[in-house]
């Protein structure tokens, strides 16, 4: 039985997700649907590309993860179908599969051409949904599109290092519901860059010069419980997809703040790691 | 197996929405739930009601809709269950059905009149599940109500049109999560009164004189992207559920605005199309 | 076929939710999953409590309940499974199944430690899906975890009562998507010390002397539609599941305001009663 993911900026209001689970449920009864997250930023291409980077891989191979943000076909905007690590892709070429392209290569991409037989005000819920069960029913993606070899790629995906492999150069790709704020520095390319130099990492007037493995790592537990105050420090970790994060401990948007809103971070913000003479 | 769908104003926080399925899979383990939305704003009945009539019918016939906007029992707030289309919908008698009604007539509407055997204080877990479980075991409504005739309607579904057919006055019936404006003109109806005539849209003090299919079709792709300003332009288009509607381009309630925000335009404002002599 | 069931803090927008379907699946096809919730406040053990006790019941026996709030491994907080009501709960020993436990009797409660064989940087992934999977496929709790007696209590637990027993002080646990306002005090509780004396309900300074059983008791239907003025109108009742709360009829935290917002009530706020000399 196979499954297929959603992943869209429809947001939670709006009869969107409802009615393309009603038209997959329509074509495919036997299928499982699962919501990966309708709540994506509109428009925004970066958020999407790490939420189903991030999510894709713990689901079975065969799954197919249909990709709804930005995807009204247009001239500069195709539909494409992916096969990558055994999973199906279905999603608009607007650079949404890159970040996932850039660290494994598709077994094959197709740019989707069963237009002229399926009119659409709505493509995630026509084009889309038509795509993933034929790909749920066995078949296979060129019959629902020609293959192509290059799918449009998006900035800001690989930090910059110097030529002297002293500094790293990243940007803020993601900030999560607690508005800790993930960087594009992967924890497998900075080791590589480190060579266990140490370090000083600053984002804004902010200076770190540890990363720890856990959030509670930061807390020293042979202080009393009651006596400590650890709750809203900010620190510095590889997250569980092993992003080198900006995070604050135990924060909250809407209390004690996070580190989006208390070091004043945004999407696209500049991260700078200095690795020091030894 | 059927599928039972559900929509209200519980939000995503409570534990109404989780209870509700538990109740549904307690009584029938086979039945497949379907959240269509649950972010409904609080006891909004025209939200509600744009929400299932352009969610159900890409499910499959013989599906059942919960629909669990301001449903408590009260001598004016009956609870009922219509069949429609070879759908089936269990709600409370406050205006929600009349949209899908006013458009398609129901087959059979029936007042629920299980109340005696059922004690409750949460109607949408106790009746509601209940009424819809027993039509998924394909019960007759006639086993759970009494047939009744007519429902209770709701206002502003049907735009008004002058005698001289010079004039649409709509009103903003949703706004989506994009902050797109959707008003109560539908495009059937919009092209019987226009004939090919040319027309001017108002909404406060902005004109429009041309509706697009598509949002893109707003941008001129013979000048280099780069160079494009088309973010944040307002436009008319008919959207995927053919209503009339008030977008901006790319639109982001948090960052560059939306058609709701930037012109200023909410829920029941006046929306008005002049039709011109030719 | 077993049922899963999710309550976390993850929120709707990131990956981890998406992430833990997938790994579910991909463990145990067959299972079925259902959200509870995805927006308890971050960190908030207390509301966390209050979903999943108010949530859980109306699942079939035997449904396995993973609830990730604050569940990261460290000295202070361990895993447990929980076997109660014949439901199975997997969480952090941090306070979550108090408030279930103080009204049934858990049957069994274990210390899991499957973690030297499972490396994790996110438990609720790696930890609570593995754990999930073995009682999903009848497995014990006893081979993935050692047997302990006791789990960690939460403050607020129980309200106070004087001893002339003419006063109840309790305070606000949980604030719903209506900004209706849940105290601790049960319906149960509040009967038993109140033996038939009236009363007066304290919130701040507003004061209350009728509990209804519905919200809509408030209303005098006698008075044509158009002349009532209720919408907005504070009350109390004890909620659906017996509760005492306080309630704004209609209440909407984004138009007319809710018990919340208009009355200045917040999480952990004293409510008092004090009952009258008859």
């Amino acid at each position: 039985m196979a499954i297929i993911t959603l992943t869209t900026d429809f947001g939670e209001k709006d009869h969107f997700a409802g009615a393309i689970k009603g038209a997959i449920y329509s074509e495919q009864p036997e299928v499982k649907i699962v919501d990966i997250s309708h709540s994506v930023s509109p428009f925004s291409i970066p958020e999407a590309a790490y939420i189903i980077q991030n999510a894709y891989s713990s689901f079975p191979k065969g799954t197919i993860h249909i990709i709804g943000i930005d995807s009204e076909l247009n001239p500069e905007n195709k539909h494409i179908a992916v096969k990558l690590d055994d999973h199906y892709f279905v999603c608009a070429n607007n650079g949404i599969m890159s970040m996932i392209c850039s660290e494994i290569a598709p077994e094959k991409i197709v740019e989707i051409n069963i237009h002229d037989k399926v009119a659409s005000s709505f493509p995630v819920l026509d084009i889309f949904v038509k795509a993933a069960c034929h790909i749920a029913r066995g078949g296979t993606l060129e019959v629902i599109g020609k293959v192509i070899n290059n799918i449009k790629p998006i900035k800001n995906l690989i930090p910059f290092v110097n030529d002297e492999k002293s500094q790293i150069i990243g940007s803020i790709i993601y900030i999560d519901h607690y508005g800790n704020v993930v960087t594009n520095i992967r924890r497998k390319f900075f080791e590589s860059v480190q060579k266990t130099r140490p370090f000083e990492i600053s984002a804004r007037n902010y200076k770190f010069k540890r990363i720890y493995e856990r959030y509670s790592d930061i807390i020293n537990f042979e202080i009393p419980e009651e006596k400590r105050n650890d709750e809203g420090r900010g620190m510095v970790v590889f997250n569980s997809s092993d992003y080198l994060e900006i995070a604050v401990y135990r924060s909250n948007m809407e209390t004690v703040g996070s580190a989006s809103s208390l070091m004043g971070l945004s999407m696209r913000d500049t991260i700078t790691v200095n690795f020091l003479k030894v």
